[in-house]
């Protein structure tokens, strides 16, 4: 009847600027992972800044699945400037992703412009805006730019789509009125002449989700010492002073592993000389020395704008991008020769002699905010401009970082605080100033879904608060203190002292179970911390109303650590909470006793217990109280933990804890096996890895948590 | 020493894709008025969308000004897509602009993007992104573009910059190191191929702003009834309903001019039908006659999504864009086709026989957010994309209705909800559904920088609450209840009835000086609000620390309206108020006795008066009380009151009140003087236009307020 216009059919053909609306060409580029490409794409994307190398190996592994989206259903067009993309959304599926973000996990009926910035402003803008999303259909989708995209997904109804939502008139049917009727499709804006595009397949959503992770290369492996605890100390702190903040946890049987130096380390900082202050560090390499004595790494803090008054100074200005930040100059870290003379000043001028006792870096504020960085409009040497260098600085910097102690095979373990996606390698874990509890949470949850790792973070506050605080950091990547912003120690309120150390020690004890966990991210891709949607039966209980479990897709508050510990941290201030149990039966970890199964259940724990559950049939492989994590090669005795009535079985996984020589394959992994006898009980056993190469526990006790 | 590349050097040359940096080529075309032209400007800009038609003759009378910039200190670049830019700021130079801002005005030190939006996001996103900003210095800069561009002010200090601030130790120096360094320039990054640029000579910053807004074609001149009151009635509201409305103001001595009809008009609306409902309205035309009748003009609501259920569907569908809105086509109305076609609908279908009527619409959610409009990925028949039709709908439906009126030689007086640069002509004030005092009074105050009109809202309240309110409402460009949202009436709260009645009464009784002050916006240019920083002598009294008044270059909640009203609003609440009186000596309104000279006073005036103050020799033109605005050539007494011992003069604007016909020289310029005679005493005299039009006010009463 009507006649449309060709703009009218949707991603149609503007003949003056734009092509024709096109299927998108995918072909297969590893097992289950398939690449188009739109227009001509810009020089620097993500995947190029952070230098992946897909794991191939790992990636074969993986259980076949077909492209998930029918011919067509996939289109794009560019201009000169401008790519826009468009994949297909059912009415019945729910979206993932598109990095970390505070507020909610769902992304469906959100509108995001991907923008590397602080926390707290509009949606998308985010320490880790990753743009790769993943679907409850069970696939993936990776648009690698350097600029910053605007995503809507199932929002933007177009006049051509073929199932359009019902027309109904608000003044009189106001209930059935829809303020954002639903779109079938996800639209993506990327403001570049051309761009890559990847699709991962399932079968499973988790499915998608490792393999962007070992496309990327696989997950982070931190050392050993990375997993322990770790403090940070105020910025003017001497080196005598930060010996004796050692001292005072050790003389508390607080373990600590790491201690992080604040700008203060820097004769000159913001901007930064990266040379060690001689009032405050007249010895930096016998400080050094008497740390790996202790069994402590530092971990140092820069952010990268280089000041005038810096011995890098003179090497790195013919890099300077053209604005300066906090009046120090911003090096071009897309150009390898940037690269190559920080990566040498660090080494030599930095670690110096003494480089095992120094553990990583803290990579500050390369994030946001739009004040404080330079302007989109900057330029830099390499001819990349300011918004591609935003996006991808945070990429730069770690790459930097870790090719350095890849140079020395020692493993590193830092913090950043702005990256993007291909990043799931870096061994960096997110941080910022918020100090919501529950947007924390929820941000360790979403890291999962964007193969990146988000700590929580604790400072000073009254003993509950700090003691719930501590709790929930102890089940994060990264177990820091971070005790530098005020007085408060750890042991400052004694009436929680005791149950902070315990926390502290329950995360030494936990060790090989998260180290494990790691194992799993960095070889199969799968997320250390796993939230809610990705987990295998985290839906309403047949027959039970969905409504009872409030909404099952946005549970956010609760997440699990490796394959069987469920993680439900409780909020400063709260008596209790619920806790949404997936399909099966859950025990209580700290008991054994049976918590429920599939059901939605209300805990009031002691204050000195954070909720922790195990799946039926869970294996937790234990070790005893530390003072700091087993050293190199260090042999210790573990305890396995099983749980439940149902027999078990799990993989633990091992290696030195410090080099990079498991990449050459000295590493084990491990089968420990729960299996009921004749006799009717449960029974464990111990199938060592058949490669040959040595485990470091030196007798296995097992312990039958349900009876 | 060091070799500087030549990105360091600033918006230097990215041989690869950029032109070099170049000195903007500014040529004169107005007096006052220059434009230069970087790389190939798009096709639709702001000015080309609001249609602009410089008002030449009126330029021509300003005071001569130079070129505010020296040689080479405004600079350009551009590639393919964008344009950069930078503008010399010194280090005591002020901005202002940029469009109306809720919570600041002072601009320096900001980064903003600039994006029609809702209210409340992240800076530059507002309902009148205007890239239009003045400085202290006396001069304005105007980036004509329908692209979202981002401006830095004052912030992003460049390697090149000659003055750089100090590099400061920030460990050791705590103090004295500044977070946001402050830079030497105005950079503003436009994502385009080209743009155009205007400078605005001064030698003041009023004159700056007057220049932009004649060269827009002068401010809005309502009709007068559109400087009356107006309420507004429940969507679901039937004409009987909306005339028992009416004579309840009547009944109570309440004003009424213009009365809001909600989607309920509309057969269908969210999509919009634009047809009488033929329930609610059985007889349109009818019912437009008994408001005639009565002295009130309808505003009709709409948004521009138009239903498949109305019959206007089928003749706009050839110039729908890609994407829908509520499930209603956007039609493309930077084609002129698509405007034609909806001015005859209005005129012939919605406005019918009845036009005079109907006063006007209120535009509303062109806005954003952005989950409820197009994408900017959407497509237009015209080949414009989502984000240009974003930034120019409000523009061009404002312009639309304008003309639609234009040929009817009908004023019109309108709302609008997103609107832009180049709007000043356009007789629409803006609205949003915040809700927050001192927010509004801000932006209030903020239109005067940016050619556009604001007024807050009042809806529903306890008495106090909404008392304070409608006193501040009449202080602003549109005096309308909201009265659509709440069963609360203006006179629900017993206590308040009386002094709400009076406070709108005194809106009527300053129609002469209100009509007057919108003529100098239209003939000269001049902001009918004053923001402080326009008022001159706002600063702090000689001798006295400036830290005293504050901070006088952010006095937000306090604003001029005409040439000699001082409007302090008070918030719901508060007992007493600061307000920061500029040089010379300043009288109350209500008493006629001195307030104070050039100096911060605290005023506790009682809940039925809004603070007013009136300079010295101040003369203030006013009317009796009434039910309506005068009608068209009703002649009326007039009184005028003389403030002060000073002696004054004041030019009194009149004209028929509802035609355009002002345009043909049918206006009257009355000047209104009071002089000492020999004795000492002050004397009124009137001095009538030497045209030979006749004005409307039939006897002069002086009235001496200051004794």
């Amino acid at each position: 009847m009507f006649t449309l216009t060709a703009a009218a059919l949707g991603l149609a053909l503007n003949a003056a600027a734009s092509t024709p609306v096109a299927p998108l060409d995918f072909k297969q580029v590893q097992p289950g992972v398939w690449k188009a490409t739109v227009g001509t794409p810009e020089d620097l994307t993500l995947l190029g800044a952070a230098g992946v190398q897909p794991a191939r190996e790992a990636l074969a592994t993986l259980p076949a699945a077909p492209f998930p989206f029918r011919d067509g259903d996939s289109v794009g067009r560019h201009d000169s400037g401008r790519v826009a993309l468009r994949f297909p959304l059912a009415r019945d599926e729910e979206i993932y992703g598109l990095g970390v973000d505070f507020t909610s996990m769902r992304r469906t009926g959100l509108t995001y412009q991907l923008h590397v910035d602080h926390w707290g402003g509009r949606a998308g803008r985010t320490h880790a805006p990753v743009p790769f999303y993943v679907s409850t259909k069970g696939y993936g989708v990776f648009i690698d730019t350097s600029r910053y995209i605007t995503v809507s997904i199932g929002l933007g109804v177009r006049l051509s789509s073929a199932e359009k939502p019902p027309v109904i008139d608000r003044t009189t049917q106001s209930k059935s009125w829809a303020a954002l009727p639903r779109a079938d499709s996800v639209e993506a804006l990327v403001p570049a002449p051309g761009v890559d595009v990847y699709v991962f397949a399932g079968p499973t959503m988790t499915d998608a989700v490792r393999r962007y992770n070992l496309f990327c290369g696989g997950g982070a492996l931190p050392p050993k010492w990375g997993l322990g605890f770790m403090t940070r100390t105020p910025t003017a702190y001497t080196a005598a002073q930060v010996l004796d903040e050692i001292a005072a946890f050790r003389s508390r049987g607080i373990p600590l592993d790491m201690i992080g130096l604040e700008p203060g380390w820097h004769d000159h900082a913001y901007p930064t000389s990266f040379q060690w202050d001689p009032t405050r560090f007249p010895d930096p390499s016998g400080f050094l020395s008497r740390l790996s004595v202790l069994h402590v790494r530092a971990n140092l803090w820069f952010n990268p704008y280089v000041s005038p008054t810096a011995s890098l100074y003179r090497a790195l200005l013919p890099f300077a991008g053209s604005h300066l930040v906090w009046n120090g100059i911003v090096p071009d870290y897309s150009m390898a020769g940037a690269r190559g003379i920080f990566q040498r000043h660090l080494r030599e001028r930095v670690l110096g002699s003494a480089s095992a006792a120094l553990g990583g870096f803290k990579i500050d504020e390369v994030d946001g905010i739009d004040a404080w960085l330079w302007p989109d409009l900057a330029e830099f040497p390499s001819g990349h401009d300011g918004e591609q260098m935003r996006q991808t600085y945070g990429l730069f910097l770690q790459r930097l970082v870790l090719e350095m102690y890849r140079g020395l095979n020692q493993r590193t373990l830092g913090q950043v605080r702005g990256t993007n996606g291909g990043a799931s390698s870096f061994p960096f874990v997110i941080y910022n100033d918020n100090y919501d509890f529950d947007e924390y949470i929820t941000a360790v949850g979403n890291t999962g879904f964007a193969g990146v790792l988000w700590s929580p973070e604790v400072r000073g506050g009254a003993g509950e608060d700090m003691l719930r605080r501590i709790q929930a950091v102890c089940f994060s990547p990264l177990a820091l203190f971070n005790g530098w912003a005020t007085d408060t120690k750890l042991w400052t309120h004694a009436e929680v002292a005791g149950d902070i150390r315990d926390a502290i020690q329950l995360r030494m004890r936990l060790l090989p179970y998260w180290y494990t966990a790691f194992a799993q991210y960095h070889y199969q891709g799968t997320p250390v911390v796993r939230p809610m949607p990705l987990v295998e039966g985290f839906a309403p209980p047949a027959g039970e109303d969905p409504n009872a479990i409030t909404d099952v897709t946005e549970v956010k508050d609760q997440y699990l650590v490796g394959d069987v510990l469920l993680v439900a941290p409780i909020r400063p201030g709260a008596k209790s909470r619920r806790v949404v149990l997936p399909a099966g039966r859950w025990f209580d970890f700290y008991t054994g006793r049976l918590a429920g199964e599939h059901e939605t259940i209300e805990v009031a724990p002691p204050l000195s217990r954070i909720p922790l559950f195990v799946r039926d049939g869970g294996i937790v492989p234990m070790i005893g109280e530390r003072q700091f994590a087993p050293a190199r090669d260090e042999v210790v005795p573990l305890e396995v933990r099983h749980y439940g009535t149902r027999p078990g079985e799990a993989m633990l996984y091992d290696d030195d804890g410090e080099t990079f020589d498991y990449e050459r394959g000295n590493h084990t992994w491990t089968r420990l096996s729960v299996q009921r006898d004749a006799a009717g009980q449960l029974k464990g056993s111990v199938t060592p890895d058949s490669n040959g190469q040595r485990w470091r526990y030196s007798e296995v006790r097992w312990t039958e948590m349900t009876r």
